[in-house]
């Protein structure tokens, strides 16, 4: 009566640091690992049979064994080589998918100086990578940040917008805005060089949020992104999350004071998300 | 040279609570609500004009005015009706979705009985809805249940996977199964007894996954979902998706210790991420 | 010029499971570990002489090693033991505290009755045990419970308090009162019956909150302390900390609708504090 | 029978932002504000009467009418502001304390130079402030820092420990030695530099910690203390908590490879937890 639909399997949460260790300086990385596999595993579920499964213990063996050696400097080249070696590794897999998550450890500033062996944590944002490849095809790759939180205090209104009996919101003409920002970038040709991409995005992301003059969440999001494709001639399009970090005007009258847009109630919940592809 | 491909927004984390007071007990219902749209938006992009866009704070209070209307007893009677409402009363939205989850509260037991109006958290887990109405089709309505722990101390084995170079786990014929379900089921006609079938698809699934001689996480996964679609007749496939919550049995030889499975390390990562739909 | 003060160091987070395997049932019990040493530590600090240096490491050790060791069958019992075990092999420690908390694993309930070996998470609350024991004195023993989320639906008011010209907060007689409590309580005696005192505690406690008619959470938290302090004699004194799940009560009059106590927004932050120790 | 013991109460999580538009640019400050008052509060809990409470919705909008009244652009002046004006306003109380956290919001670097207005979260990290006042004493004042992400790939042994009959841990001569510190450092006078010492304390917290040949954590903390009271001659004492971020060296033995310090496995728990307070 029941059968099996889509289904897949792997390990998440594998958690690696690689240090490089130049004779000047070290590299470091700590990237946070998550495999999945697609294939031929119906038998698995309805007749309990594991002969076709690779352990996730053993996923997690390699993603260790493979960043030994690796001299994979990004996270979406060893995205491109963990899937690619479950690949062909594996002949009952189809389609091998990998997420990496790395953390935004910065050299410690010394006396003014980057410190060659030592790392502070830059931010609560993680930069991301995705890597799907189905048998025979070509690797899809995305680059990505999740978490990044940033600001303005200026240069931000929303008014226009469509009122009715549930309406309480006032227009707003010089609001905060604030947002937690997930992006995600597509890749034309699955070799590229991610590094430059990843900064030519983010600086062009940037770049617009702080000098925009927003009329709304969605009015800067396209700017940022159109932005972005302007700056990174190797994706394809690029895919904006941006929640609101609302900071909510506080009512100070009822004390008898003004409030010139000076004292703000940050809150978490609720909170507007608004979410858009934009590609060339 | 840009343009606007998928897109959609709304409002996350609208928490409402509300209070049923009969006579002789109360019902009380905390949900967490999420309202997505999808319409006619692209202006708001790129031209800045915000004429089409309902404020998200407008979505916020449609859920606490909604909330007050409504007689709805499930978040899926619930999520039907909030996304009815943004649709007929918003002309360019194409498809409106809703996500719900509700709190465990459970009526606290005072001296054997149920008190009729107070209340206990009674786990982890919430219960969930999703509804998604696209402009002129017929709601499609999912429940579903997410963080459910459970966890079973025998009759759990895994053995006769594959072994390679990387392949480090033993086989065993009697560990620990602990997992942190989430499970959603889609029903078969949008208005069924979301209530009734809560009950049929839980209790099925949790009998099978106590009394199972588990031989893999698939192989206990896909019979608890043949279970449910049994004891369920008005939903017609069901997703379980069931990360190991690992123990791994400590090595006490160092010590001079025998182990006779008896002391285990629980451990959050890496953890097996297993995922499957199972349909009529 | 500097010199070192109050200093101590331990091993925080060491979680371990244990099975104890009866004919026809088992036992389960998950707890989480933090044991802390203060002693002769001060040439380490100043002259990195790590001789007199327990490594964390090997406490984390103890711990596995004592589970298998040990009959304790509560956490007051077996943080007695590990922080006797720690100081009786460690004559540079002077004091030694050991805190543990119990997951709230609960037999599952299968066809009405509680499944011998298989267990579901009742509740998001831990229960908790702190032992403290300084060299040639009396171990120090407490009980406790954390997180421990309840709320009442009726029967609590707030009025009569101070208004002064920041006042805005309207007097209520019939409010929601919710709280994740978190409870501490002190033995008289080293060694006492641990669990029959967890439930006379608890039983009082839950009662006297679900049947109050709470003028104040002061109110009713020195009510619910004074009847644990009456239900269980082997206890000195009792802390109850009951922050406030604050419900607010939604202003539907914008909406033209009446909220006669039925539609409320809980909210996590800011959200009010009250603390008290009672004693005999 | 029972009386009441020691007790307090007060708001928690008050969150405020402020922003100071200056002609050029503007200064943005997002803080997280505890309040809690000891007092003669005994026939609240004892008799219901709340006539000597204020409420703790009144203590949150007086963190908002303050932070509009207020020129303090300190997390420690603001709190010894507020703790005082609760004091001088409410005779029943007779000890007020306040803990801010001020979030790492920085200015934007956009095109090589901070912008004016924009910024973005620098770390997980939050500045915190720490006041308690006495009615009739001088405020007691502490500054600190908490949840500071540092690591280093080099210069870090821990040799020469005790061995017993638990040991597992290998000794290392070159180790990764990361930690989520927290710090707080009490001032000798209640009104200093709070911004220039907390500059002075952190600077000097980093470049040890960078430099550093560390024999052991107590080793390290110990020095960068030392190195705090010496550049911040307005403090008197400093607390360091530095946990482990323990990141364990993967063994690839088992794969044919060497790992000579490179593949590393980060781990949350269980964790290293050292502590103490350096004086002068």
């Amino acid at each position: 009566m029941a059968h099996l639909g889509e289904n897949r399997y792997g390990k998440s949460r594998v958690r690696v640091m690689k240090v490089v260790r130049h004779e000047t300086h070290h590299e470091m990385k700590e990237w946070n690992v998550r495999l999945l596999l697609h294939g031929d595993f119906e038998t698995c579920f309805t007749e309990a049979d594991n002969g076709k499964i690779l352990p996730t213990d053993t996923m997690k063996n390699t993603v260790y064994w493979l960043a030994r050696e690796s001299q994979a400097a990004t996270p979406e080249t060893f995205g491109i080589e963990l899937a690619g070696y479950l690949l062909a590794n594996n002949s009952q897999v189809t389609k091998a998918s990998v997420e990496i998550e790395e953390k935004s450890w910065e050299q410690l500033i010394v006396d003014g100086e980057a410190h060659p062996t030592t790392y502070k944590m830059g931010g609560p944002e993680v930069q991301t990578a995705s890597v799907v490849i189905a048998r025979g095809s070509e690797p899809q790759v995305s680059g990505g940040i999740d978490g990044l939180m940033i600001l303005k205090t200026t240069k931000s209104a929303f008014v226009g917008y469509i009122k009715d009996k549930l309406t309480t919101l006032p227009e707003s003409t010089d609001r905060i805005f604030g947002t937690r920002a997930t992006v995600s970038w597509d890749f034309s040709e699955p070799v590229s060089d991610f590094e430059e991409t990843r900064g030519q995005v983010l600086t062009a992301l940037l770049k617009v949020f702080a000098e925009h003059d927003s009329l709304s969440v969605q009015h800067t999001l396209y700017d940022m992104a159109e932005a972005a494709l302007a700056a990174a001639p190797a994706i394809s399009k690029i895919k904006l999350t941006m929640p609101n970090l609302h900071c909510l005007l506080v009512d100070l009258s009822r004390f008898g004071q003004e409030n010139p847009n000076q004292i703000f109630v940050p809150t978490d919940e609720p909170h507007g998300y608004i979410e858009a592809v934009i590609e060339r």
